[in-house]
């Protein structure tokens, strides 16, 4: 069994987050954020993107406590990390944005250390589509590439986005997304759509209601874990796709089967996620946890 | 093993429904229709409710062709059959009430031929809660009995509702009308509180992203199958109802073990009511298509 290294690239960002229960302030957020620290659970893990000088060295700190490799993690002294103002809705799959703010990704060139050049695996997290041909193109012979991404992108990068799409072995994103994307309400025509436009293999989050798997060699449906305490929705995407390339990274098998199963403990993880604010309980919660949500989402989808 | 009778008791209606496809008048609906034709896959059918005098022979003719013995159906030649006009929207989870006639229910009161009060399983279809009990107290011994309802009755019945709760092995409703019934938007939270209401076993449908069971031995998830071409999402809920119980009764079998085997064939045929209007595909599709879409569903949820 080969030892896979995984490069995580994405966002990393601060968050202000208002929910009908709580509000909490500059949090650490992002789609590597969230991705690294589900990835380390089950992987090697290497980190990359941009913070700016407001990036507090306890945000690093925590990240390194999980063993994330930091050296792709780019630090730009020009300017702030990139900074997001949300507020959910009483239901919680209605959020509106309130304040974004770029800050060192408008100037950002995607720079990554030499050692990171040989990753097996590469999660190119949800950020523009632009970034993510531009880092792919610096490791030289992936293995495995998961590609996720948003209904911004969709709207303003879709021709960037389209060239990615035949390059992912796994192509990630969620259902109103894939209906953005296509023009197909219907989830399985809407993954037939995506397949013509060269995606192998294509995942898409329902959210609460689980996720469906459209593999070239067959379809899978896995359940969300049961979240009776949602407490804040934010990243619960980005650390499924960590969870799930990590965890197939960790076995060194990237089969249907393999995927299947990883599925759950993805889902598994990402329910840590959404039960507290920023990665809080994410890094926390510790692999026994994890395992026991796994054997739980087993249990309840075994006849 | 013992030959379990299933009692499916109703409404039978006539519906004039449009889509955004299509639209058709004065078509076979109500949910002992969809019931009993589903039950009948699996074991034998006693079909209970009333009709006018509109109601034609060949619809007779349909639910006799599957075997329903339709001793139990009233014919009421003082007036027509209950009756419902609606609207689907391009989003077939929105549908809107144009018309409905209640027709020869006004004055209703079930009567059933002795014959029916030995029936082993009891189906309370949606129907108002008051007519539920009184065809519940004429069977002498269930073994089993699955109850049915839906949004109008929590709003406008909800103390005979509340009566029927505790009666049923399995009480049945969707996601919204189990937020409407308990206040609780969560679905794991709005088990909790159905129990505190005392039902025994609680399962709720949501629609196109399957189903779950709430269950005294545990919890069971199952997708719903996976339809690319919906027609007509009328009788669903019914259909799935009628297949479960006539699976569990067919197979002789209510333990958890066998109610989570049910819910599989129940999702299957279900599938085949949506794909057309009234109870079109659901009637021919044979037994065969039944069994290839249950094994389907237990592959795409098995790693």
């Amino acid at each position: 069994m080969e030892k896979n290294e995984v490069l995580v690239f994405g966002s990393v960002a601060y968050d202000c987050i208002e929910t009908v229960y709580a509000k909490r302030d500059y949090i650490l957020g992002g789609s590597a954020s969230y991705a690294s620290l589900a990835c380390s659970y089950f992987a090697d893990t290497h980190m990359a993107g941009v913070v700016g000088k407001d990036f507090k060295q306890s945000d690093i700190q925590r990240l390194k406590n999980r063993n994330i490799d930091l050296s792709g993690l780019q630090i730009d002294n020009s300017g702030d990390t990139f900074f997001w103002r949300g507020k959910y809705f009483e239901d919680f799959n209605k959020r509106e944005t309130l304040d974004v703010k770029i800050n060192v990704f408008e100037h950002y060139k995607p720079q990554l250390p030499e050692s990171l050049s040989t990753c097996q695996c590469v999660m190119l997290g949800n950020i523009n589509p632009e970034h993510q041909l531009a880092v792919l193109e610096k490791i030289k012979s992936p293995k495995f590439v998961l590609v996720d991404t948003m209904d911004l992108w969709i709207n303003i990068a879709k021709q960037d986005l389209l060239k990615l799409i035949p390059k992912a072995d796994l192509f990630i994103l969620n259902d109103s997304e894939s209906a953005e994307l296509t023009g197909c309400d219907n989830i399985f025509k809407a993954a037939d759509e995506m397949k013509k436009l060269g995606a192998k293999n294509v995942l898409i989050k329902k959210g609460e209601h689980g996720s469906v798997l459209f593999h070239k060699d067959g379809m899978f449906i896995a359940p969300a874990y049961p979240v009776s305490e949602l407490r804040d929705p934010t990243g619960a995407g980005d650390s499924y796709a960590g969870a799930l390339i990590g965890k197939m990274a960790g076995d060194d098998d990237f089969s249907f089967k393999s995927m299947k199963n990883a599925m759950l403990y993805a889902a598994a993880v990402a329910s840590l996620t959404v039960e507290d604010f920023s990665c809080d309980k994410l890094e926390k919660s510790g692999f026994a946890e994890v395992e026991k949500r796994t054997a739980f989402l087993r249990e309840i989808t075994t006849v």
